[in-house]
């Protein structure tokens, strides 16, 4: 494909995604295909010789659009919200369309820049403690930063890591008889069980043990007695608690762990509190959320994803440490191919990967294209939308709401059986006008409704409610019938 | 933004991206510019209000694109390619258009099952053993398969992960009166002393023991017999050899190691063979170059790079194992939110991250529009312009070749001290006109020049040709002249 032809495909594709989202509600949300309907339409080879682009393109539209889930779509409810704006879309669009990528200052000084322009931006827009900028001030010495990651899985494994490499050199001295792998052997990490399953995974990859503290019943926040009393009884046992990963909007309910009790606690125990705020971060913008990050001052590292509720595109998870050196600690390499000169923002000690795509130009025009303000709207707007879910659940005695609604996220069920609440989802789903996925809580099954898209709106939700009254008539009149005729019988 | 201005300006940031390419040899390739010059011209906190995105469009040219560096201009010898091409940038304006991502088959059955799909068209154009592939015959079990990983970074992380997971479940029956921290004090992974610096991050995230194999002068590729010696000797203190990485293409010289001779030595001690050939891969799909992969049937998983030699951009690593169950073993999560429809090419067991974006359809793009013979082309042209480069080189003496040219890179150093490389490297990337950086053999210095652009022809290797020609006049008179004038002093 040479220029000319780029220009008239590229433009062709920028009115493919345009027409898509002006029709977005016209479509079922979830596709109606079933495992392996794609495989059988392709063939078993890549072509010998190259095809025109227009041929892909139709098959692109032909085999690949009939079998994609919505995830913008204002009917979309699962998971949590996917980032996505258009300003975010043209953000990449440069990025790739450069095809610069970046590790060193040297292998690209824009992009490192402006990831350390924009992250200072972002921690300052959610009042993260300067310690946690690179922006210094005379009171301070020049240590902390944030970077873009993939994911909050990697955010939380090299943040692990970091103080997995931490604790060894301070236990080192403290058990100078101990080799290092007993005391590795020793290491534990703490959250709460309603930590996200990245947790889980880093844990098993850190090679370290785990411990999950149960929460309190009223809001799913982590029961600090039961952590302190953990931390007491491993100790005891010579376990080395190191690690901690608090909750901020967990994935079941939206719950969040209480920072200003749990950071204490990991002061006193030289525990590396790491916050998890994957989803809620962009929150902490609303003055009226912001109380929910109090006690951040205690953390060592803080993450959220723009790529969730701050209408980034996939991938940006937002990382943030009071001491950068500790990540070089952990993941210093040092080829004579990126030995240049040096600056604060470079990304090759911060990350698993080296190379890196400017994901920072897509953070840059959405916060400078929304502002802060138009990033309150949206978080203000989703709140709203669920709230007003809430009201509709409220007025319809079959349902039960199963946790407290604090951002976008309802959880509810049907009053009954589990059996019954999973008929309902299993009905929904297989209809695909909307769209839920379930979750669990304390082992009891739930259905959680999320507020995903930039453009949901009242009339969405009540076309959402809609389909699942209409929905629950049929299943609780299905089970009502079922039980009459065996009654009968 | 809504869709109307999309439209609009994304078609004018098309024309940017076509402009840009049609005019990319007009510029310096790197810029010109210090630590620091980006920072000092945007403010220091996002704005309150949205602005209009044809202002931060202004910025973006006006303060951006000053600091970027052109790797995908034909100028550009820096490193290695960058993947880029018109059809994988559309492929990902699609995916990033849709904004649909992916972790189980339920949540995008159309990307999950097309990433099968072109893993296994990848994997039969470099001609992979079948136990890769997800295709299974009558004869074969149906447990292998590739996925897309960001970069091989983390496809050698997370084999080295899967391998050590491996290795303890075999250990634990071995040696049943050692506790697992003991046995993974003791695992040891091995590679050539050439490999890329990833290894050393791996091995150091993994907690695990790593032992560089020296290397044959006259090839860099990993001794043999040292290999042996050295697993023997680690094997009589204690140790478990569990993972080695064989090097195809390495970073400094691309050498290759030799699989045939690598490959039964490990079979023999079970250790796992991971093949890292980021940069190299395509070239298996030509005839020519595919012997340097035989003997890939000892490999239990091998990893190369689209988003390097195969036009494809940036992030693109394929992975491929014969056993996926080894991944699953090491990294598997279980959450209510993911439990559906299961499908044997879902990621969510396969890497770091859960979600991931729908990356297989900017390769699927790249696969049909190349073709087979396309991407054999691409390769050829570039192993061309590097012979062309050699040819130059060896018409003058006052260069050194200093190995041997295989595919796109040819290593070379000024005769007489490192200094004279040193100075020579350093005027051509003040002037900005062609970009190098410099290796390392043996610990002496050299120049690496590598082919990069899929758009480079004769003449630009001519233009390169002439430009460390008349710096190597201008350093190596000035040097003459330094040392007459202190003769005189």
């Amino acid at each position: 494909m040479d220029s000319k032809q780029f220009r008239e495909q590229g433009k062709q594709i920028v009115d493919f995604i345009a027409d898509y989202f002006e029709n977005i509600r016209s479509q079922r949300v979830i596709p109606d295909v079933r495992p392996g309907f794609l495989q059988k339409h392709l063939p078993t080879e890549a072509p010998s010789k190259g095809e025109e682009f227009v041929n892909v393109k139709e098959d692109f539209e032909k085999f690949i659009m009939p079998g994609i889930v919505h995830w913008q779509s204002p009917n979309f409810h699962a998971y949590y919200p996917c980032g996505h704006s258009f300003p975010a879309v043209l953000g990449d669009l440069l990025s790739g369309g450069l095809g610069s990528i970046m590790f060193s200052w040297a292998s690209n000084p824009a992009g490192t820049e402006l990831e350390v322009v924009v992250m200072d931006w972002l921690g300052k827009m959610v009042k993260l403690p300067e310690d946690f900028l690179f922006e210094f001030t005379k009171d301070k010495p020049h240590v902390g930063g944030g970077c873009i990651q993939n994911t909050a899985s990697e955010s939380i494994l090299v943040t692990m890591l970091a103080a997995r490499r931490a604790a060894l050199d301070r236990l080192r001295n403290r058990y100078p008889d101990d080799d290092d792998d007993v005391i590795m052997s020793r290491l534990i990490v703490y959250s709460s069980d309603q930590v996200h399953s990245c947790l889980d995974k880093a844990a098993m990859l850190a090679a370290v043990k785990l411990r999950k503290i149960p929460t309190n019943d009223e809001d799913q926040s982590m029961n600090v007695v039961a952590l302190e009393k953990a931390v007491k009884v491993d100790e005891a046992m010579g376990l080395h608690p190191f690690y901690l990963c608090a909750s901020l909007g967990t994935t079941s309910t939206c719950a969040f762990d209480d920072l200003k009790k749990i950071g204490p606690i990991c002061q006193r125990e030289s525990i590396w509190m790491h916050i998890d705020a994957a989803y809620s971060g962009p929150a902490f913008m609303c003055p009226e959320f912001r109380p929910l990050l109090d006690g951040v001052e205690f953390a060592e590292s803080f993450n959220f994803n723009p790529h969730k509720l701050m209408l980034t595109n996939f991938d940006c998870s937002a990382l943030w440490v009071k001491h950068r050196d500790m990540l070089k600690k952990a993941m210093h390499v040092d080829p004579i191919y990126l030995r240049k000169r040096s600056f604060m923002g470079e990304s090759k000690d911060w990350e698993i990967p080296l190379g890196r795509s400017m994901r920072a130009l897509k953070l840059w025009f959405v916060l400078r294209t929304y502002g802060l303000e138009g990033i309150q709207k949206h978080v203000r707007n989703h709140v709203k939308m669920a709230k007003l879910f809430e009201s509709l659940l409220a007025q319809d005695s079959r349902f039960e709401q199963v946790a407290k609604v604090v951002l976008g996220l309802v959880c509810f069920k049907l009053k009954g059986t589990a059996n019954k609440s999973k008929a309902l989802l299993k009905a929904i789903n297989n209809e695909g006008l909307i769209h839920m996925v379930p979750g669990e809580l304390n082992g009891a099954y739930m259905i959680r409704f999320v507020v995903c898209s930039e453009w949901v709106k009242e009339e969405d939700i009540h076309f959402a409610w809609s389909v699942i009254k209409r929905n629950a008539d049929k299943v609780l009149q299905g089970g009502e019938a079922r039980t009459r005729h065996m009654g009968v019988a």
